[in-house]
């Protein structure tokens, strides 16, 4: 069975776009795949090092948004980054292979140099490395199946290349894995922006309660140029019509309101009724499966440490070969 | 106790440059501190990843070397590097507070980079990586006095800074070390070259027979506008001289040397002679502690695993006060 590895930083809980991005292939896949799912503390802490108390408590939130999913901890291993110090080693030794020039080329890396231009020239060390300790993420336990968002795509083709160059110099050890995006690559945020994103403040929480879906999805931003409900509006590139074909599974119901929608036949109040009713509904098994684990942080917790255990123990396996190859003492 | 934290890099025999930079100290201070000697290993493969064997074949014979010198088991730990993960898990948790312009403006770091010119743009991440794993080298045993060559001072300095910033963000957990930097700062090598350097192939070793050393000075440089031995010489600068100032017990001697030599009243091959003397009596008691030691796989190898264990011990005490601190999960 060929091995799955994902992640998400915890940083707060998981949105809509987390999972039409990776979270619903995780689950589609984790009958198919030994699967991995990483809570990835250290790599949130170079983004937040001055901060370690919020990675630490959105640890459990992750685990509990990726079981809310229908991760099944039977079937998948839910381990924590921060416990796997096999993880940093293989990043010491991934770092000799990788030449600054090519991660300052990395196209998501040069976007986010560019979003940090307040840090200017005092970019830490750790915002180079984190695409090389991605590579030691996946390849630690040989993962040749990566769920990822579209923006990371770039560090699985770093993946390949450090995977490729170590079987080279040292012999044949790692899979050179394939990353996989959902079939929304990338979901546009409540306010239009193109990504959803927790520090964009524009995202529908997996964890969100109805009525907070309501109030988000009734602010949310539509065609501007429609000022009256009578006025033809543009369904093309509208979120509300983008939420409309990913959440709705009336497809029926979306083809008739984007045809009114765009004879100037419906009030955007009935538009986003129907999105709250969707999302809503898409949400309630989400909803009903947290209940078992929702502030229940005692079995979170066993649940990431038994998963945990078993990731280590990959790992070390791992490692043991790293080192026969690499002719270590 | 104050700790002492001091290594080499395993990629062949230690020189005499080795001796007055480092391992003088660290013998004379290890009945006044706890000591630890780590064999470099990881640090090696930073400049021979494409040539592990290189570093796994030295890492016994700098034990030796360490041993030779009269380093005592006893008293001193020494350990392997690669054994001791806990270092690479700093490493990553230091990359955060580390800026890249930081580490591009670290003077050795500068050098090292012009000498490295043929690789250009190429340079590998894990090159501006290990002045952060020295740090975490020497604060993962929490050391305070760093017997050290001139050009690593830089790099203690910006140990100082990490752990500033570290006891800043997240609690007082480190000490900011000192670096000691013996009497010869830098040993001038066989050739006048500025320093002495396996690279260069102008060193003698400590390992080196007396035959060896006789033949190695026997064709030193000295001083280029002295073609007769009734010209007059120059003693200021003039390795030969140099080296007597250091190895030579006999100041008397040195001095009445000096004296000749400036008149022109000595012959290049007495001058030569009596520093092979002086160098073999400094070497001769190193010789008499290796006999026990040379080709002793077993033993040297029993002594780097016993040191490795208790520096693991301390490294995880550290790396406990670390997640506590930093609030890990």
């Amino acid at each position: 069975m060929k091995r799955l590895l994902t992640g998400d930083r915890p940083t707060g809980h998981l949105h809509l776009g987390h999972y039409v991005g990776s979270l619903k292939n995780r689950v589609a896949f984790q009958d198919k795949y030994e699967s991995y799912i990483m809570v990835a503390d250290v790599q949130a802490l170079t983004d937040n090092f001055d901060n370690p108390k919020k990675v630490n408590e959105n640890v459990l939130k992750v685990v509990e948004d990726n079981l809310a999913c229908g991760i099944d901890p039977d079937k998948s291993t839910i381990f924590l980054q921060s416990l796997i110090p096999e993880i940093a080693e293989l990043t010491v030794f991934f770092a000799n292979l990788v030449s600054m020039a090519r991660l300052e080329r990395n196209p998501t890396v040069k976007d986010e140099v560019k979003q940090k231009d307040k840090f200017k020239d005092s970019l830490p060390l750790g915002f180079f490395m984190y695409p090389v300790s991605q590579a030691a993420d996946i390849l630690v336990v040989k993962g040749e199946i990566v769920p990822v968002g579209e923006d990371q795509l770039p560090h699985i083709e770093q993946t390949r290349e450090i995977a490729r160059k170590f079987n080279n110099i040292y012999g044949n050890v790692f899979p050179e894995p394939k990353g996989f995006v959902g079939d929304t690559a990338r979901l546009v945020g409540l306010d239009n922006n193109a990504k959803m994103s927790k520090s964009l403040n524009n995202a529908i929480y997996l964890a969100d309660s109805s009525d907070v879906v309501e109030k988000k999805v009734m602010g949310m931003y539509t065609d501007p140029n429609r000022v009256r409900a009578t006025d033809p509006g543009k369904v093309e590139g509208n979120p509300v019509f983008i939420y409309h074909d990913i959440f709705n599974s009336d497809k029926e119901k979306v083809e008739e309101l984007k045809a009114r929608y765009r004879e100037g036949k419906v009030v955007d109040v009935e538009v986003k009724k129907e999105l709250i009713s969707a999302i809503n509904g898409f949400l309630e098994p989400v909803r009903e499966r947290r209940v078992k684990y929702a502030g229940n942080d005692k079995l979170l917790t066993e649940i990431l440490m038994d998963g945990t255990k078993r990731a280590r123990k990959v790992a070390k396996e791992t490692m043991k070969e790293v080192r026969e190859s690499m002719r270590l003492f």
